[in-house]
């Protein structure tokens, strides 16, 4: 017998998603609101399922006032590590992380040697601050740089479910895996398109008789 | 039946060994004549079997004159890439080079700006150097840094081989994997005590009468 729960969707979420500003205004002013918003929506839809990697779920813990989180959370929000995490990976995943890796390492070391030659011209606090933020770039973005990534990842892969992050480097694996993904800023409008054609289909009901002319 | 030849112990080599300097003095003055020099040893030696991953294969062909290339070195390395190629690796492997290129991407900003720093006091080309050297030392040294490198450990885990490599990076993997190594400095060595091993066996023989008291 097929329980009736896995006919439910299922959404991984990131910590970015309460922690990024520029996401988690959709749902409160700072990372502890942004729970307790995302909490008062994702308990009116029935159809969803959540789910974080213990690992993400840690690392939000560090960001929230911990004793202003609603034991609902816990409850809608499924904390599960993935669960081949000791097992397997697919090959051409450490390919080609190897390859852009090493691409990324050159350029790193160009800016490097560009800052140096310009310290002497500009201001220096100048010149770090820019070297910072172009080695930041070169380096960081778009990759995915923490194992809280890859856990994301995985456990979207293997609960087939669709990933919520900010972070553009699990995008891109979650591209490379077949893992279906959602912009975070279309997050909410997607969670309220549920509770919308709910509320939708309850008025319908009753009027069904006299849609005709 | 098994075949005789599965009793061979398989050695799986890297293009470092003829083309680092610092070893491939031991078998020639330049990559080719360290190509002939292993080939002049190694096909005294039945006891062995030597193969390649085809990438790097292809990578020391780059750095050898091919048309001095005895035919006989074709057939003494087998060319063959790890057959898992495209499929799994372990996950631990994913995660823990994903943590170490966060601690070296880190270091290697802090290079960066410490050059910066310095930039206006020292001569620039020998702040250049300097970081320059730094940086390589703290992003690429005892890391796996190409395909080839991952071909290289595969295929020796796969065959079940000694791996003779000059790069710490795979051997650090190979360290991870349980795949034996061999200090590639030593290798002639190596090789050599299989010659002489059966060159004593064969002298030995005939005094096998004479050898009590």
């Amino acid at each position: 017998m097929k329980p009736v729960k896995s006919r439910k969707d299922i959404v991984v979420l990131d910590t970015s998603l309460f922690v990024n500003p520029d996401v988690r205004n959709d749902f409160g002013s700072s990372p502890t609101e942004a729970v307790k918003g995302f909490v008062a929506i994702a308990e009116r839809i029935p159809a969803l399922e959540f789910y974080m990697p213990s690992s993400i779920f840690r690392e939000l813990m560090n960001f929230v006032d911990q004793r202003k989180i609603p034991g609902s959370f816990l409850s809608i929000v499924h904390q599960k590590s993935p669960s081949k995490h000791e097992l397997t990976c697919p090959a051409f995943l450490l390919y080609e992380l190897i390859e852009d890796i090493r691409d990324r390492i050159n350029k790193g070391l160009r800016i490097a040697e560009k800052a140096v030659r310009n310290a002497g011209k500009v201001d220096e606090r100048e010149v770090i601050q820019g070297v910072r933020k172009s080695y930041r770039e070169a380096l960081r973005e778009g990759i995915i740089d923490s194992k809280e990534d890859v856990d994301l990842i995985r456990l979207a892969k293997e609960l087939n479910a669709l990933l919520v992050t900010v972070d553009h480097g699990a995008i891109a694996w979650a591209e490379k895996l077949g893992v279906r993904w959602l912009l975070p800023e279309k997050f909410r409008d997607y969670l309220m398109s549920f509770i919308e054609a709910e509320n939708k289909g309850r008025k319908a009901a009753p009027k069904k008789q006299g849609i005709s002319k």
